[in-house]
């Protein structure tokens, strides 16, 4: 890496799940439009294939980066400035078996990858993945920075500074900027204000990742606040319509919100929720906004079945051909996404404020020290510093408390390669209103059907 | 007061809500068998003919204390060394409407006095009388030890210190001692030990009021953690007995405990719930060991109905009666309780360690500074401190800081008298699993029902 | 105040010590040259000559702003959107008693004016005047934002947020961009960087002010720290040279500083201080750097005279007049103050992150909460968050914690209007190396020798 | 260990230092009087001798108890349910060294053994004994209890804990009951209280070892603080008396304290430090107390030298020598110390509360966590639990954090045998009033000086 005038030439990104069709593509789209940085982008992926099939799309792209798949994690790591991580723990036959096999003993899951049972089995063959990557950049490229978009967010990010205490990495997630485009949209639409850029609806937030709230939301001298009860009530009060239920757009349906669970968590708390409905649900009593399909129906969001993200896989595989084959031209399109703004600010090159997950020193006092968490950070050359956040509102922390609590446990468990102490967090998880019995049969079936991906515990002797 | 040798003097106790015939005569019963100690005791109760009975009753004792009944609570305060609070917060009627309103919705409560929505509804009446005694007592005796048995315990010693910062006041309960004399009899069924006293079961204790927690229980160099464990086992696996469910005496079927829940709780969090199931079940998830009738019956306790409490009070008052006839001699027995010990030792007559609730100055850190916490603490002369209990686990933790987050609301709505705020309270307790619809409706009737006891709230006009 | 596209107009700045000749100037200066906004400033002074004279001076500025005198603070304050406090409080006759009256005790100092026992005494007389800012800040203009200029900062904002706890406040001082100017120095002299903006060294700030630390010195890829360290060892070695010490511009000599103690405490404690050699000898025990004037030479930095100061203040009362007669014509620089860019950001029109005084709400954990500390803060639209700044190194804790101390301490005196009080904090002092009596017996001649600034307090009847 | 009864036998005590002819003799006398324990007690001394000859002396009393020396420390430690620490770390040689090398360069300690410069190098040799300690307890007698009695002991019982944390050590010291007395003293003199036990004199203890405060100090129903203010006033206005100064019995002379400094400190904070003015003055700014020998003559306390340590260490070698021969018989009184009683209260045989040093788990708040503290402690069957001690006084605070910082600095230094680490320590050290280069001059020699006890730091290749 040199700096050469304004700019950074010679920047090396390892990519961790380079064969991804999804984030990855994102990124070459936004390297492509970056004017002051160039250099070589190495990705890696267990599916090699995958890799190169990313390699051959990146270079058919005319802009200021190169792209090179690795057949080891070391090749592409050695020297990296930046890392971005990526992935999708094990197969989407793995998360149908954490979303789904809950449902037998009637537990409903509409995201199922972050918290509650789905998210504390994935995060248990993920997290000695993220070991591996820590020690790997341990090793490779101790002073890079680190970019993670893998889910469970908050457990990975941990697991990255568990093992190596001294890594500078940090996690992304764009659910925050959702919850700004629907503050502008609230804004645009109830005063008389022209057209707002996303992030001129300045935030302040805390929380963690998927649950985050918004403790003041402000466009220039206008406090949002008083504007979204106004939107709450709205929305609390209007039918859920035939158009929130059907339609040919399927696709959309199956991830849709109504934005009724953040409403009706506006009027139970008085502050903002800054996620999808289908993740805020899941941080919350089970019977309140899950409990039953009839019930999520009511309250007007998706439980999204993994079978709709097989097809959907299948479509970007088919994709994926056709721009290898030049039957497709890849598109450069801005994603939202603020990975290339978040370098571009490290290297130097202009500060950037923006909400990412980092490890509590203090951030959000009333949150374990060491716990992830989600707030504003402020990044400038070789740093990011957490913005002071304060306490979360003692309600609000009822909530978070026993999820991080968890995921505290599925650390430590996963650390250790403790599946007792990984019960434990699963019993305790909020979302879990089985009984011990119950709880132990789902677990061991739980891990059972993902077991190809838990090799590194000791299951074949494990028993309850 | 005064010294003379090794003994006091002339002290003077007022007891708030002195008409009691319960607390009240087990005081009468230990200060006879107190050798060390002489002078007053001074009954205030709303119902002054009730204290008036109870100097009549207590006069009749052969001992080194007089009775006295006052029509002021002043004149009951005025220059005294201790105060004893132990008040009926309303009348039974009340305590019908707190516990079982909220059955016609579905939610079952077994005590309801100290925390879910009936403790929060009895916390509303009682709270707005707890700012008077504060303030009869900076009044009247500000450098008095003050002593409270009322519930909801947490809530009333905490409004104490929010009225007037410098009281010196603690909370007792029984509750750790039941759990003692339980170890106890373990220890003497599991282990030749001969007959042990329960003061020799060496606890440590965290939590909070009705959800106490044991650390650690030790007697001598036995740890009685194990030997708890198999009983927890044992316990679990035993079928519920006929006996458990019936049998002539009905009254103890009312308030008995197979200790199910406890033993439960133990393999759930590896921690000893120090309190009967009966208080432990309302600080758990409803579903647990709430929920409905049926399932109270599967953890072999009881839901308390209010109509017993009603019947028993009337065996009570025709005993008073008895006793003042002089058909009934009073009986001077050991109640158990410590309240005689404490006075002793902050009288600096010998130092002494139990259990007692105090605000949280750090003994419990990752507990809200102010909060009312149970704790150990060591009473010497003029002194009463916490001992240090460490962060209560986080799994518990999870637990509990809801309920001290509703609590702490609570404080502030009665305090400002905002119907507003307590209903935030009442819809985030963790008992609480209705919709803001059915919340609203329930509340304003529980409020309804009670509003005889709630003058000083503006509740006629009051609409949520 | 109105937005209009992207600026702001009919903007409202009152500021409050308007009839000030440097930094009322300055304002002056960095107003004319923003086009983003206009808008009304009115000046109060308790002088109110001075203010009028301002006020001819501004408005003869060509610029977006008016200037108005007005002869009482609270029509200065009516609707203000922004407030700027920079007074002197008392004369600088009082200033030289601060300054010099220890002198007679062997205490020399070399500013007096935000530590010590000159800042103390300073500070004694001037917070009941930011008592009463704050009050007339609540009554006229609560959602003001409020900016301080005015020494011992520290405790001016303190006493801001103790009288008017929602208060919008917070402190400036550049004594870190000075600091920063230094950096950019050493590192255009020893590498080939060619020039760099102040604004492109990025620091981490953390400390209470006038005694900040850069805990991180970063341009771009560059680690200025090692580079420190050789200007440190370099500077030390340097023999004092004639140049140091005299010459005829000896204004300079009576500001200068060699930054040797700024190196001597890099060698002690590993971090870079970031204040002049006259402030952060201040903060240290006594006998290291100043002790004797002596030992100030061979340091080789200055203790300030006042006479100087006054002998300045008839430079500038003449320059008033010269300004006004239009014998002179004001000439508009950019001053490097950020007061304006702070406003800017406050309004919306861009983000921006630099230093400012607080309360500490946590950014820095090991300093007391409330307490006023110097971190680097986010200011966005109506906000101004401090960036988590984590503990204060503990050796340098050691130094900062006394000096807390004493200052909360004279808050709670002067609030008070306690001097018993007062004098603990001036005893306390870490640069107080005088045993009781001697201590008693200067204090007493402080409070006499300014007592015309200490009517509130009951000076008469006081005895230690 | 067995209880038979209210008694236990076959108790095993190691005892590392057992060859000493003070603290040694005072168990042996301790337990001769204690009829409820009986078993062995090992001695082990890298002077095998002396241990041997102890034993002789020991086993010549008629007691309960019988005395072994032993060869190694692992035989001396195996499964020993306690564990005593009472050793000189290297000769009196060494402690010359510390006490005096400082006096060339006009620093004077007049104790030199706990803290400031000789403090901190009798550290450094002291801490690597200590790991080498906490490694042989954690092998041979992991659950026994340890008790420590050597200086530095807040650094001595850190070392413990941080090379085995689960030790369960504390740290003992007399000056606390030496403050007892003296208020003891001070009530019998001033009311009519009549005789009057030290242990009912109820102190709050809190700070650091020989720093250690006393915020409350009660008897019954007396507040002890007014009369210790009288007390101090008269004392300080006392002239120093020839008495105080000469006189046949020099021995006390050189450890006499006329309690001016303890009565001063009283004066400046309002609390009453609990521990002899020797070891107080070396705590506060070097020129207050100390200085010069004039200087604490006017304190009227002594700068003990080492010449009389050794003078008193041939007596008692003499003694040795007469109780082995017969020609002395051994004498059996208590002690005053409170080992016994603590031995006992963690048998379970009965509660005690008093004064010890641990970590600090967060019993002082304002003090790191980890950093070793003095609060008062409640001892029951196999527990050693801090009562909460709250924050220290802010402005004591200030003059005890920068030791507990030097002191953790050390730690570390001593830990990873790091000499520039402990010099930056020594640097730092409050009581070091030299400037960096005479501070490097005298650290390296006071490392010469005792080196034969450093050659586990690389001292020959060590530069500053």
């Amino acid at each position: 890496m040199r700096f050469v005038n304004n700019s950074v030439e010679d920047l090396k990104i390892a990519y961790v799940g380079g064969g991804s069709r999804g984030w990855a593509w994102g990124l070459m789209s936004d390297l492509a439009q970056e004017s002051h940085m160039s250099g070589d982008v190495y990705l890696y992926d267990i599916d090699y294939l995958a890799a190169k099939n990313n390699e051959i799309i990146g270079n058919k792209i005319r802009g200021n980066f190169k792209y090179h798949a690795t057949e080891t994690i070391d090749k592409a790591l050695l020297n990296a400035n930046f890392v971005i991580i990526s992935i999708l723990p094990g197969t989407l036959d793995e998360m149908e078996s954490d979303v789904h096999t809950p449902e037998k003993f009637g537990i409903y899951q509409s995201v199922g990858d972050s918290t509650g049972l789905g998210g504390n089995v994935r995060g248990l063959r993920t997290l000695p993945m993220f070991q591996e990557f820590a020690k790997a950049i341990e090793k490779n490229c101790p002073d890079a920075w680190v970019i993670n978009y893998t889910n469970p967010m908050t457990m990975c990010v941990r697991m990255l500074y568990e093992t190596f205490p001294k890594i500078k990495a940090f996690g992304c997630c764009h659910e925050v900027f959702g919850t700004q485009n629907l503050l502008k949209n609230i804004l645009e639409n109830k005063l008389n204000v022209g057209e707002i850029n996303r992030s001129d609806i300045k935030v302040e937030v805390t929380g963690i990742n998927h649950f985050t709230w918004l403790t003041k939301a402000q466009y220039r001298n206008i406090d949002i606040y008083p504007l979204f009860k106004e939107y709450a009530e709205e929305i609390l009060l209007k039918e859920v319509s035939e158009d929130d239920h059907s339609g040919d757009n399927w696709i959309n349906k199956l991830f849709k919100t109504s934005n009724k669970v953040k409403c009706d968590l506006f009027l139970r708390y008085g502050k903002i929720a800054a996620a999808g409905d289908r993740h805020l649900s899941e941080f919350c009593p089970n019977n309140w906004y899950l409990g039953c399909p009839e019930n999520v129906d009511k309250w007007a969001f998706a439980l999204t079945p993994v079978s709709f993200r097989k097809q959907e896989l299948d479509e970007r595989l088919k994709k994926s051909e056709d721009l290898i084959s030049g039957k497709l031209d890849f598109q450069i399109n801005p994603t939202g996404e603020e990975g290339v703004a978040q370098i571009k600010a490290i290297l130097g090159l202009g500060d950037l404020t923006t909400n990412v997950n980092l490890p509590n020193m203090g951030q959000i006092p009333n949150i374990p020290l060491g716990a992830v968490v989600e707030t504003n950070a402020f990044f400038s050359a070789n740093n990011v510093s957490p913005i002071f956040a304060g306490d979360i509102p003692c309600d609000i922390l009822g909530l978070i408390e026993p999820v991080v609590c968890c995921q505290e446990t599925m650390i430590k468990a996963a650390k250790n390669r403790d599946l007792k102490l990984a019960f434990k967090a699963f019993l305790g998880d909020p979302q879990n209103i089985l009984n011990i019995e119950q709880s132990k049969e789902l677990f061991m079936l739980m891990l059972k059907n993902t077991e190809k991906y838990l090799s590194m515990y000791e299951l074949d002797n494990f028993k309850l």
